[in-house]
């Protein structure tokens, strides 16, 4: 037992020779090294060292049937033997724009990549193709892959994230060219007011206004009608464009969480779970907007290409998980997840712990908070915050065998049942319990900090 | 057989109706309809109709062995069993980055994205952390995928590229930010003195200059010793980074092009047939500077994560596709090569037209010209010219039943052998014949045309 318990250890050691960190992605990074799996099978994923752990992160929410889901293996085995890429076309990608387009009314043609990254990126270059303008506007804190735009103030700090009605535009990597800093524009997630005047300010000039409807980072809780449809409305009196990412959140319903909306996005970015567990992205929408990129036109306004974008193995894969996420599969799924959010507030009452849970359809997220934020800069979590959530996911990790999103955020998977959430529940429990000093010290000091932060601006 | 005929052209009118241009990527755009791929083996490829091809093309370059490589193919359906993704390691992507970074001496470490996109991207957005700086210099007419940054002039023609001691920016899709435009040096290819004259007016700015040793759409053929060495020597003395693009030539032997000059780059971007068929990309160099990304380093100058990196399914694959991609097999497959290029020469010879053939290693690429040309500008091809290669490509995919890249270059593959090759130097000879008077037009043409174009500035 103990020699095979050193065997993550043993693998991690060769990793950081090779490997900046020892990782490939910083999110799966863990002290004091990162575990390597064996395999996976539904929720369960095991780790070279034999340790079983039922699976909430789902790969970042990309395995919407979990893992090694049979009708995805079974049609994916198949395509392998016919070839996995091909510098012609299939019949599969057309036949799965045809499904993904049917799902949202305002999905009139799709165009697929290779990543949620990708998606974004492409998107935003539409909708500056199409506008002929050059700035975007995006939500503080929320985070919209790697294209350095959309990356502006994605971890702002008290320190440095500015009056409410003016975010700073923080960079997030060292080197940003102050040029991309002066592109983007960044508003206040679901403040209306404060938005509406950043882009007031920059009319003559937005391409587009990017909005995750439910975003992770800035605490996973959604849009507000009012939010959207104010900014819709702004769109169309200035010639710019509306678009959604829902890279996370295509799974709250069947055509997105668009679809509480009474208006809809002019583009949308997806990814994650519309890849059948491989590499994916795509973005949907306004034909007129898409045909930037159809090399039927003359001048073509945006020259597009991707040696892996719409493989067959990526389509076959993608197209199975999402025709098996019908209504009904999508029905029963956020209902388990609801189930599971009663739950957990329940173990919350019954620790008397200063926690909350935001979250919609099959996601949610935990707070060290009396109450759900409701803003990024709520949301924001200090250090001592920081480390005290860590604890907990590492208790969950550790002795209860439960893996989650870093961030203290459960993305469900059709792959789990009650007996699962049961687990979860009773393991969220314990770990509150087992830190419960901690998590009321530092909701303690919460009002202190975040008045000297000043929230409000 | 009418109506099996039909049934590409019956795809793609669905296709219309949902794919902008009916296409995923624009690269296997073809009039009137794209042909539809219903199974691939080795260097064949058969159509929805029933019509075989050899593939000369390989997925623009990403299938080193052809397709539906068994060992692939086995390898790939055991890990499947097992899970394709995870919010965990896995032992794999470890192994992997050993045997990469041990075929070249300068890649100390390196890390894994989903695209040869996202590997330019990253790479840029690196070397711009490691050196705080925001320019990046590139080639005129250089493709390094999709970010905007190094799209700039890469397709630029006589009326806009400007002098060549300072080639124009020209953005290549409509909306490009100036600012993007203000960060990018262009630099004529293998031309030192208007470089280096170039590189000294943004000294102080630079984060890196990126290099295409073999830049297909430029042309073909290597960069210089003299120019290589020129560059790397003044780098060093600005705190620049020499950053190179191998993503499509990291096949020319076994460490990559860069193993053929003196001087190695910092950085370098790989993509392409290193995932085996699956969609990958990969930046790898040295040490210092891809700590930036390292999670244990405070601060974190480059936040670096994605969803698929490292997937086990594209490393199981990559891994296998490499590991039998070794110092033989490179040989043996740049030696057919060779064959089918003077094989070629032959045919030109033979057909008596003004055709030539630039190249290394397994590609190579057919210019209407009597001489290969030795710049972008001399490669330039005008609209007649164009029309001219389209004819002679119709004619191998249609006649001849062979694909090759778009641009009229074939990258080969290990599945490939003699027969083929003469297959593919006999069909050429008919097409050169059957497009004779068409090609000594354009070539009678071309001296005045580029003359006007005065492509030495």
């Amino acid at each position: 037992m103990n020699t095979e318990k050193k065997s993550s250890e043993k693998i991690y050691a060769d990793a950081v020779t090779v490997l900046p960190g020892g990782v490939s992605r910083n999110t799966i990074f863990h002290k004091p090294f990162p575990h390597y799996v064996s395999g996976a099978s539904g929720c369960m994923v095991t780790d070279i060292d034999g340790t079983q752990r039922i699976d909430f992160a789902n790969n970042m929410a990309s395995l919407i049937h979990g893992h090694a889901y049979p009708p995805i293996v079974e049609a994916v085995t198949e395509q392998l033997k016919k070839g996995t890429a091909y510098t012609l076309a299939t019949e599969v990608e057309v036949r799965y724009a045809q499904h993904l387009t049917s799902r949202a009314p305002d999905f009139d043609k799709i165009r697929f990549v290779n990543s949620g990254t990708e998606a974004v990126m492409s998107m935003v270059k539409a909708a500056r193709a199409f506008t002929g303008k050059s700035k975007i506007a995006k939500a503080e804190g929320s985070y919209n892959g790697t294209y350095d735009f959309v990356e502006v103030s994605q971890v702002s700090s008290p320190e440095n994230w500015g009056p409410i009605d003016h975010p700073n535009r923080n960079p997030l990597a060292f080197g940003t060219p102050p040029g991309v800093l002066e592109d983007v524009v960044v508003y206040p997630f679901n403040d209306i007011e404060n938005t509406l005047n950043l882009l007031d300010e920059n009319a003559d000039d937005l391409a587009c206004v990017l909005i995750d409807p439910i975003p992770h980072r800035v605490g996973l809780f959604a849009a507000t009608d009012a939010f959207v449809e104010a900014v819709y409305a702004w769109t169309r009196k200035h010639d710019t464009l509306l678009v959604f990412d829902e890279v996370i959140t295509f799974r709250t319903t069947y055509g997105g969480a668009q679809q509480n909306y009474s208006v809809k996005p002019d583009l949308t970015a997806l990814g994650k779970l519309i890849g059948g567990g491989f590499p994916v992205g795509a973005f949907a929408g306004r034909s007129d907007v898409m045909s930037v990129m159809d090399p039927n036109e003359s001048p073509l306004r945006l020259p597009h290409s991707g040696t892996f974008s719409a493989n067959p193995i990526t389509m076959t894969a993608g197209y199975v998980a999402m025709q098996d996420f019908d209504q009904n599969a999508i029905l029963d799924l956020n209902e388990l997840t609801a189930r599971a959010i009663s739950q957990i507030n329940e173990a919350i009452k019954l620790a008397d712990v200063p926690m909350s849970i935001s979250g919609l359809g099959s996601m949610f997220r935990l707070h060290p908070r009396r109450n759900a934020p409701e803003s990024y800069r709520e949301a924001f979590q200090f250090k001592e915050e920081k480390a005290v959530m860590t604890k907990i996911l590492d208790h969950m990790f550790y002795k209860e065998n439960i893996i989650m999103v870093n961030t203290g955020t459960c993305m469900f998977s059709t792959a789990i049942g009650q007996q699962e959430v049961d687990r979860l529940s009773q393991g969220l429990m314990n770990a509150f319990k087992a830190n419960k000093a901690e998590l009321n010290e530092v909701w303690d000091r919460y009002h202190e900090k975040h008045k000297k932060a000043d929230p409000k601006g």
